[in-house]
């Protein structure tokens, strides 16, 4: 098979099926999530047979047991999809609104309208559900989709998407909007990443090796989560039973995910009343601690931080812990080795507060408020295609508008320039 | 000299002052710029003594008259410098502005802050007057600048950095805030694009071959200006009066500009009643016209548009005119030959305003108005760093607001998430 051309090819379809998107109107694109929840929902029997042969074949294979446990999809899985898919009906269609209407001493009128970006690309691992979530995202934003899934997963995701394309006819939008694709061969990545004429954006969803190949090889602009290293310092003039409570909720309300603490930077003046108690608790949950030499000083058990701890998303149970100064202190040791993901300052002192929330050039960052929110559905998005560590057009959770652009629209009654 | 130790100590230098222009208060930032004002105002001679080297260098390499005239200082020039650096005192600080701030179940209030995006670069031919307008408005948006002008421009550039330099130094600002490139080396320009550790956005200001080197070689993310093929569709439905009058301006306004009308296109339903006035205007103005067979039916003095017209951008007093058979042939045209800029409808049926607003894909759609309406002046962003022809982060008249991003701001009070 030639990949280049069969990925040239998906990348005009896709093109083409943008324009129809674009176009279509709210009810059309709800119609077409209701149908497509809807097939999903009746073709169960099919999607789970086609994912216990990958499993199967995952297991022939050797997977290890984590990544298998991400492709399976059980009846509770397919509930959480079609709820998924109605919980996207349910959602503002941000297409088409207007902001900032003004007149101007001219005479015209100029405003912006909320558009979609067009064609986007999505490249994720093992977990099927992906396919029907970005699938929905965008489909309400007005865009068409090029669906790139784990090679593992090929069988689960061609029978969701023979649900998406029934969807879509279903509610007349053209089967293309949503492509699937639906080669193994991981070639179709490299060309995908250089369709440059035909993907507005493309999103990578997985781990560093994946994100770390789209950054290097693609020609198409990427919206992207790079590393997650969130710090919460806390402050001397924190309420130390608050800043208990979130430091140690930061770092074990789960520990996998990307907002969850990696480091926690203490003040001084405060280390030796805070340090203790939290210690305790993060031992209770097994969670192993490694320090500066301030913070041994205080929890003389622990082992020590070194350089390394300081750059490390552990993802695990573990915590590096800093005895710093002061503010400048804490936010000097978040500008060298924070990631630009999400930070958090506890304290009382507005004027300190305020400094954190302008200096520090994260994607998020919270005052009294564990990094653990730092998520599109806690922040009233609605649902989410990712977290942007990026600076530009998106940044912090991402969800429909990321998918969307601005454009300006004029109205005048035959207004000329003079 | 070696040119990329040079430019990465450059780029270095930025980022440290990017983090003290990000802390920057308003107060600062306006005392630099009313600083810079005065010290141009003051070093009036000097400025114009190196210009006038600059010039004679410039004769004496041949450079053609047009570029001479663009490279000029004199009296009124640097008035036009100095006003500008004023108007930007007078434009609000988008620094620190937290919108969409709401409450969440959680009890978390989650906002958005806009924010600097850090280190602008910004690469231009020979108009020494970008020095300080690019200066100016990098400054006001909390940005460090990388600045770098012409080779031809050189003198005059270095003067004006004097100036820029001796007006931070007067506001506290470090001077690195604003890096002027003074060396001649065109090799400067490649290392500039590849300083994606400390460079955040490029912004090339200039023509077509300076633009396609930009995209070509940048590891940075690029806002650029790209073609302006705009159009004007006068549809069946439009009043031939305002038709005419727009159609004229949107061509004769001026002809050197992006946001100039290349192609008129005309449905046949009213083409034999615009056409001839149009003609006779655009004639006495000197406007050479070129058309498809069905507007040589009804002109039939004028030349054969070719295929090659639908894609050029003259930038000069000649129009393609095309006849199509309705507003669906019009977007297709548009579609097919466009380039994403400037396109106007005229009509004074709405659903067909409604139709064209939403469909054309182009970064300023107009109904009733001139295409020469697209600037940032005239849509009210009190300055304009470019255009842009991108549909990610910017896209449009680029003002203050493109060269910012918003973070997340999420205030608690000891929340944590259950």
């Amino acid at each position: 098979m030639d990949i280049q051309a069969y990925m040239l090819e998906t990348g005009r379809r896709a093109r083409t099926a943008a324009r129809a998107m674009a176009r279509a109107g709210t009810a059309e694109k709800n119609r077409a999530l209701a149908a497509i929840a809807a097939a999903i929902d009746g073709a169960r029997a099919d999607i789970v047979r086609a994912n216990a042969a990958d499993l199967e074949a995952g297991r022939a294979a050797g997977l290890d047991p984590a990544l298998l446990d991400r492709l399976a999809l059980d009846d509770a899985r397919l509930d959480a999809i079609v709820d998924g898919l109605r919980q996207v009906v349910a959602l503002a269609d941000p297409i088409g609104e207007i902001s900032h209407m003004a007149s101007r001493p001219s005479g015209i009128q100029v405003g912006r309208m909320r558009v979609p970006l067009g064609v986007i690309g999505i490249i994720y691992e093992s977990r099927p559900n992906v396919t029907a979530d970005a699938a929905a995202l965008c489909l309400k934003s007005g865009n068409a989709a090029i669906l790139r899934g784990g090679s593992e997963a090929l069988r689960s995701n061609q029978a969701l998407a023979a649900c998406i394309r029934a969807g879509l006819a279903a509610a007349g939008l053209p089967a293309d909007a949503v492509q699937v694709i639906e080669v193994a061969d991981r070639a179709a990545v490299g060309e995908l990443l250089r369709l440059k004429e035909y993907v507005d954006i493309i999103v990578p969803r997985g781990g560093q090796g994946l994100i770390d190949r789209v950054m290097r090889e693609s020609l198409v602009p990427v919206i992207k989560h790079y590393h997650g290293i969130c710090h919460v310092y806390i402050d001397d003039r924190a309420d130390p039973d608050k800043a208990v409570k979130v430091a140690f909720n930061a770092k074990t309300q789960r520990y996998g995910t990307c907002n969850t603490m990696e480091t926690l930077l203490v003040a001084q003046g405060i280390a030796d009343r805070v340090l203790p108690p939290l210690a305790r608790l993060y031992r209770e949950r097994g969670v192993e601690l490694r320090g500066c030499a301030a913070t041994r000083a205080i929890l003389p058990d622990i082992a020590a931080a070194t350089e390394e701890d300081w750059i490390t998303e552990y993802l695990a149970p573990i915590l590096a812990i800093r005895v710093v100064a002061d503010l400048d202190q804490a936010m000097e040791h978040i500008f060298r080795y924070g990631s630009g993901h999400t930070d958090a300052i506890l304290t009382e002192d507005i004027a300190r507060a305020r400094r954190f929330l302008r200096e520090v050039d994260s994607s998020s960052v919270m005052v009294n408020a564990s990094t653990r929110f730092a998520d599109g559905y806690e922040y009233g998005l609605g649902a989410e295609i990712g977290i942007s560590t990026d600076k530009l057009h998106a940044r912090g959770p991402v969800g429909l508008e990321g998918l969307t652009s601005q454009k300006y629209v004029v109205i005048g009654d035959g207004h000329v320039r003079s």
